[in-house]
């Protein structure tokens, strides 16, 4: 039931409609809602999961995501005592309204907040039934690496949970548990069914991962496996769903789309439950109708995967946030075409204002570009010459050089923020993950913005995205949004004549490797140079990254789409005299 | 052994010069090194930990810090690969130089980084004799909450350390270590002396917390208890000093002075060791002199103590990031008044540029108070008037309100980016943690700057510690930095006519005392309402502070002196509608 909302597209990886061998009228009927809620908004995510609840029927279980009733991740929230007792209370509530659209009988597994015996909180699976919290599960193994601080919020549990569900007996785990190898494992080896709630952020090549652990998991317990993920945006993560169930074979059988909310229902053909320590619910019963046709959903190849996330971390910051547009300058350049294709895509060109700023060094190819994408996507476009304001910077406090290229996208910055001031737009910053790993931009200047949507994207993926975004447009018969030229022509921050990236850094296909195994690699310099890069390009673009930590700290948030963003996945102090060696 | 540096102070809580009993000649030298490293900084604090051996002569055992050679913290430095066998290679140097500096029969304690055989990091005290690493011991509590994220970067301890030297068995901790009352305790509870290494920041009343704490540990196990911390400030974090030692009985007999580095020595008359697993270094030897007296550096009081810290705190930052100057702008009121006579204390008047940039709206008491500043401070002050800029703004967007408002401070901002740019200086950021709480700034406008001194200084605060400053200075016989005027008139921004902070904000002693107990005692909106504020305030309040924080993500770095800071201390999402109820 992902209605209207699943569309098919490009790939194979999958097939959304595979048939299940006819099962006995005797069969698990699970439900994986994939939701997307907002975090702290206790009432409106109830809501949202009781009008989810409503649309079940007859199913055996139905299972909400982790922390899916707060929202996650909640931050410094969960230590908050009123926070704590709201969340009880949301449970209570939900519980209540459970009862209310039908599923009194019907065991429901919601994610949420609790706190122990020593007020300590608590990542818990909450089982409701018949209007009341009937099981608690605490989640075992906390993640504090990367992105996730847990252990700064949660206390570990230790008792494992399962369940006896129509005969079947039922173990409940909560993401993070299930990535280990330690043994014991927080569930019981011998359940039939593991269910897993996930908060598991996107990142590229993360389903591929989440498969594979799912299938290690099935064949090592010999149980079905049914993994829910939430979805959607929350400051610079994204959830992407692709929730799934794979048998106890480990063979795939049911997928959702990734970066769409929607329940997944599937049945299951399941041996009895044997287990002595399974909290019993119902015995198991039969149904009068055959079993589902369960669906894989088609992949998403890479760029259509990594473009949706983009659109979805965007255009779930402004809704959640209440903006009703958003405002980007428009240089003409690829980037700044490439966020507002993402922006007219995430929220609709009539909510998106460009602004095109040209100075005196401005390209008349820059501002025709500028205009064609424009005129491309339908955005709302105006143009506010900026030369004048320049001239009197630069003559009033005698500038030059780098203080004239800076003062230059600053009164842009000045700009775009007296226009969000005055009409209210969420201001976009455009800049990208390689520049602001080199701090290739002005601080205060072309990095103003509540919000930057490739800031994790490189140089080199945000003109693959160009491509792919046009043509998926030909492809589908419209006007590809990025005008040729923008991708095509050198990239220049038209600062002072002539410029272009080239004459302060190294080509961005070089940059981007040495990057990456910098950046998200944390490889030394030695091993820069032992993969083949010149060790004075080595130096160059390592002093570069390290210096530009300060910028990084004040630049707005953007989505996490790799398995390293700066941010909170790459912390490091300002200062510090660490150099590389090994030149 | 603070030479010439240590300088009596006001207030009385504690004296420098109190005589110890006469002690027979048998007794226990230590000598604790309050230094100051730079993170990363292999090769320098190699150098800076090998002088302060030099002056050392005749101990029985020396000791460093919580990873002082690395420097603290090094975040995400801990991880990497090439970072880990720098700082393995640097111990290796130190033990050489050690032995050339003709401490190679003194065992010398030395916090720094290491891994275990998994390769993962640990925070270790290593003991260097004879120019090896005798022994080493593994922080066995990790710190993960404010500030620290120690699960992040270390795996703990398990095994104690204990060291026979001189005869007497010595114990070894590592900061957090002591903090807790859990049993067992991670040193042997028949040493002796307990030693512990420290990387504990400065706090507000955290000198009391600490002298208590060991107070409570050596009456506990019997054992006297020597504490030596770092100095120096690190980003957001200063640390203080107060290393200090107390015997058995828990009495404190000698301690360093806060914020400056120097070497602590201590005689102590100590039983023999009987510990059986203790790790043999030397045995108990008689001296032909007689002990030390031992010092009690005369207490600072609140005020001279936090102005200290903030002193300290941007010094550090400016040194260690290799700047010269710094900019700010003068607006003749409180805050960048008292930023700048931080500044000037810091780094001497020369090296502090203080912009005035009147607008139309500058009231001539403003502009004349900040004259007055700099002819009492002796900084370089500049006069750069706004209005033409603004007017050329206003006129070319058509702004009014808000967005006129803010556009002078933007102004303000290119003004003072532009002078960072020509001429180099770190821009400083001058708001106070009231403003940034309630979001009463202008984000890329008075919020720009590579450092924020004030931050994490209440309103009240900021009154206090101006009074006090011009008290000292009449005290000394100098010229009060501060003009009584910019202290006493009501704070307004000056951003339109007769404008006044209590326009939009309650009394700042109000807002002051509703902030604590919300920001730093994360309570929720009825302990206010119970608390005695009006329902309409607490309201208004907490949705100001919630919705600034998109503000506070982008704002500047400066010294945390509160228990809980804005930044790495008080982690909330931006995106996110829980509303504190209860009004």
């Amino acid at each position: 039931m992902f209605p209207g909302r699943y569309r098919p597209t490009r790939g194979t990886k999958r097939s959304w409609s595979r048939p299940l061998p006819l099962a006995a009228v005797t069969y698990f009927r699970i439900a994986l809602a994939q939701v997307n809620p907002t975090v702290g908004d206790l009432a409106g995510n109830t809501q949202m999961m009781l009008d989810w609840a409503a649309r079940v029927d007859d199913v055996d279980l139905l299972v909400f995501p982790e922390m899916a009733l707060t929202g996650y991740p909640i931050e410094d929230l969960a230590l908050r005592p009123s926070f704590q007792r709201a969340a009880a209370a949301a449970l209570v509530e939900l519980a209540a309204g459970l009862n209310a659209v039908g599923l009194g009988q019907t065991p429901v597994v919601v994610g949420s907040l609790s706190i122990d015996s020593h007020g300590r909180p608590l990542n818990i699976a909450a089982v409701i039934y018949r209007g009341d919290v009937a099981a608690t599960y605490h989640k075992h193994r906390l993640p504090n690496y990367g992105v996730f601080d847990e252990f700064r919020y949660f206390s570990a549990g230790t008792v494992p949970l399962t369940l006896r569900i129509a005969g079947i007996d039922v173990g409940i785990a909560i993401c993070e548990d299930i990535w280990s190898n330690a043994t014991p494992q927080p569930w019981d080896s011998t359940a039939d069914l593991l269910v897993v709630l996930n908060g598991s952020p996107f990142e590229r090549r993360k389903d591929d991962e989440r498969l594979d652990l799912c299938v290690q998991r099935a064949r090592q317990n010999d149980l079905a496996v049914a993994y829910v993920n939430l979805v959607g945006g929350q400051d610079e993560l994204v959830f992407d769903g692709d929730s799934l169930v794979v048998d106890r074979t480990g063979q795939l059988i049911a997928r959702a789309p990734q970066f769409i909310d929607g329940l997944m229902t599937v049945d299951l053909d399941l041996p009895t439950g044997t287990g002595t320590d399974a909290k019993w619910f119902s015995d198991s019963h039969t149904r009068e109708t055959p079993p589902l046709t369960p669906g894989v959903a088609v992949a998403l190849d890479d760029d259509e995967e990594l473009y949706e996330a983009l659109v979805l971390g965007l255009s779930d910051y402004v809704r959640k946030n209440g903006f009703h547009q958003v405002a980007l300058g428009l240089s003409g350049g690829i980037d700044s075409a490439l966020v507002a294709a993402i922006a007219c895509d995430a929220l609709g060109a009539d909510r998106v204002i460009g602004v095109s700023m040209p100075s005196k060094y401005s390209s008349a190819h820059s501002q025709s570009d500028a205009a064609q994408l424009a005129q491309r996507t339908g955005l709302n476009f105006r143009t506010v010459p900026i030369a004048e304001f320049v001239h009197l910077f630069t003559e009033t406090l005698h500038l030059s050089g780098l203080a004239e290229e800076n003062v230059q996208a600053r009164v842009r910055g000045v700009t775009l923020m007296a226009i969000s001031n005055a009409e209210g737009p969420l201001v976009l910053a455009t800049g990208n993950k390689s520049e602001l790993a080199v701090g290739y931009s002005t601080i205060y200047g072309d990095a103003v913005g509540g919000f930057a949507p490739i800031k994790d994207v490189t140089k080199t993926q945000v003109w693959q995205l160009s491509r792919w975004r046009n043509a998926i447009a030909v492809e589908r018969g419209e006007i590809p949004p990025i005008p040729p030229d923008s991708i095509t022509k050198p990239p220049s921050a038209e600062l002072r004549p002539d410029q272009q990236d080239s004459d302060s850094l190294p080509d961005y296909e070089i940059l981007d490797q040495l990057l990456d195994l910098y950046v998200e690699g944390d490889r030394g310099a030695s091993d820069l140079v032992s993969a083949g890069f010149a060790p004075d390009l080595v130096e160059q673009v390592i002093a570069l990254v390290d210096r530009a930590e300060y910028k990084r700290r004040q630049y707005p948030p953007g989505t996490k789409v790799s398995a390293k963003a700066f941010g909170r996945d790459r912390r490091l102090p300002i200062t510090h005299r660490w150099r590389e060696q090994g030149f």
